[in-house]
């Protein structure tokens, strides 16, 4: 069965913006999403900020196998219920890249419990990207080390936990590094950043970004049955545990009392 | 200088309960306090939930190196400013101990970025702490093992990132596993979640929680100014690149402009 | 393409011990290997260290995805060439489960760069396994937790690496744990270690067993081309470097020597 | 107490080439030791491949906290039992620093399990160490990136397994990039990887890769009492479980006996 992907885009420079939208005149996300189109085994559609629950409903993540999110203009404009049923559906095990600018996104920020900073400069520079972990099912078809001739730079410190795997570094032109391909699992969902795509420049027309981004919805993906309760803390009464015990000592909690949260 | 800790304690069973109270008169912040005081090296106060800001103030936090968190039955009495405001000071480098069942409390939630449910029996079983990181700091003046003769159970999955060490996995007379002490650094502060303390058995008057714990403090410790700003994501103009770059095609931020978030 | 995998067996205990030929007449190896033909994905073989070669030439390693090694009684027969041959191997991308014993085998060993350690006890006594990283690939079918009726313990302090994800803990009846399944990369390829299969019980026809087995080739599948040579250093003289630079400085090294190792 | 450091240095291109021998009159390893001596708690000493035993006999490395390798043009005459010597040292809670060309030292590529390779070119261009893992006690005192007007550059993919923590990455004016300062743990001993230190060039007298390799040396420190035999896999007999079992089944070993290997 096709891996079911939904590439969700901000959209709002596209509007807004000439040069964004002479770049991506069908939004960002539809360009990406038609990069993946080419792959049979991925089933591809997109969501923007500006549909009802920013396309985002319960019943439509819970038949997403992997979320794509690129934002950058109005995260702050992604409502909270929104933010906290992506990372539920990730916790059950659905699969989400961010791009990006994402970095500074609600759901990552929330993902990773960190400031998820950095430092910036937008001025057309070269990136080149290094693989770093050798064959890595996110490098596949990848040569070892690529380049965008004009990219926003982010350099390090990059605040966010240390990664599963550090799979890019990526050198700028102007003289910074980043780690700009970080994997991570949150529940039981996969977790992947990836740092290319300033949107003044045509980086999701690129080759390469186009097979990292096809290969880490491969990777994301969780085939097993998503967790019904990701949040669940269910109590063991005594007579269910494994092995025989008698309760001893005084109690807080009276036989079939729920948790305290 | 000595490392200034402070014992947060949520301060409701013991105030409520009568079987709590016989066991820690004083409140469950104190006798871990007291415990702490013996090392000449740890400086030590406590606070509590029913204080003005939970005795959290910002000025507090800025003058706290590590802060230990127990809470129970009143997490979602903590205020969210103040969860927010504990979580800067440990992006800034405050060093962090989680307690037991503070697993479900706000700031851990909030700085692991997932679920943290486990299951749970009340049961007074006996739990068996292993250390399976030889000589971790936090492990001195251990034996390999150590036991608790009634102890609430915490059984696997715990829903937490994989960490960067694990340092104990709990045994349980009933038949259950924990990962019981694991290391996470976030920002530039340090991380610990130590298992034992259910409020109804004296786990804190036992000399080998009391060494974890003491050692969890120096562990924690960062000694290191704290950062100003540990969300600061600054713009680095073409001008200050460290290598020498001309700007080139189009702009979305005009010169001196702050970064969207 | 199917998977093609090679059970290697020390076969020694199933040919001198009337209680281990009971249980695997025709060795555990071949027990093992039946329990994946069942899978249309996976093409399984078998070799054993009675072989020439110990059945591990270069030509086979070359044309295997997957090697699952189970040793005890022999790790010092083990010829030190095809031990640095099968690692050679797993750093060009062959996946590598290592079961029970194998613990102490020379490629263990190698790869993790450790003591390997633990204690032990035979006598017979429950093992019971918890999954600890939800729904991860290696779990798949599996209920959260499962029991072994008969095992060796192995306790804690694990003498391994902090892996990338711990799978699975276990629980023994005798009051001891160990983190029974550890997921490592090593050059290009993925390892995995899991705990249970002490050869004089059945523990290799138990289909939880046999699962986990089974999800592990999966798992340490690299379907991208193997490294030619994973050991390669190569000089990237100045004429090639990716930006234009100027050879600057005393060398030590003259154009197109080869780098000392 | 005062950290007993030894700082190892192979001595081979102070002896043989002038470049080396002018910037380094008195050997690597002397400017290494002289730039530790500052700090009264760390008391040094230093070792040279041509000594007896290289200069580590088992009781030299038992009462070293710390030691620092460097070498390069003779990796080959280190001899294997010394090898084993110093890697059963970290094991058993000894923390060893590797400088530069000790990434293809033996004990290195013993200890990580992996081929230990990268891409290199010796042009004398700029390389720029970033920080990425904020306030880790090895970045103490230094600024987020500090840089080496000349260096040998050192590429991606760096073949060692994935870190506990990414301390530095490096950037080189050529266009490579390079995980330049990595944690790991083995046994119970601390290993840190530090990148710069070609022998042509003035690195080691550089304030800030001094800085550097003083904060390692504390770090990597364990002041905790070193195993006794930290390969020991000790029998734990059915009358000494935590818990009492009888045993059951079938037996390979008999009571008393010696474990496999």
């Amino acid at each position: 069965m096709a891996i079911r992907t939904v590439v969700w885009g901000e959209n709002v420079h596209e509007q807004k913006n000439e040069v964004v939208r002479n770049i991506y005149p069908d939004g960002m996300h539809t360009c990406i999403a038609r990069a993946l189109s080419d792959d049979k085994d991925i089933q591809v559609t997109t969501a923007t900020l500006q549909e009802p629950d920013h396309g985002l409903t319960e019943k439509r993540l819970a038949e997403t196998d992997v979320l794509i999110w690129w934002g950058h203009a109005a995260h702050g404009k992604v409502e909270d219920a929104v933010v906290e049923r992506v990372c539920e559906a990730v916790w059950s095990g659905m699969g989400l890249i961010f791009l990006h600018s994402a970095h500074f996104s609600k759901p990552f920020k929330r993902l990773m419990g960190s400031p998820c900073n950095l430092t910036w400069r937008e001025a057309g520079e070269r990136e080149r990207l290094w693989v770093t972990s050798r064959n890595h099912p996110i490098t596949r078809g990848l040569p070892d080390h690529f380049e965008l001739e004009n990219e926003e730079m982010y350099g390090e410190p990059f605040g966010v936990p240390e990664p599963l795997e550090t799979v890019f570094v990526s050198w700028f032109q102007g003289g910074e590094v980043f780690r700009s391909g970080l994997t991570y699992k949150r529940g039981a969902g996969n977790v992947f950043y990836f740092r290319p795509g300033h949107e003044t420049y045509p980086t999701y027309h690129d080759k390469n970004v186009q097979t990292v981004i096809r290969n880490a919805v491969h990777w994301a993906h969780n085939p097993m049955q998503r967790l019904a309760d990701p949040k669940d803390a269910p109590n063991v009464p005594v007579d269910k545990a494994p092995e025989k015990i008698e309760e001893r000592g005084p109690r807080l909690h009276q036989a079939g009392e729920k948790g305290l949260r």
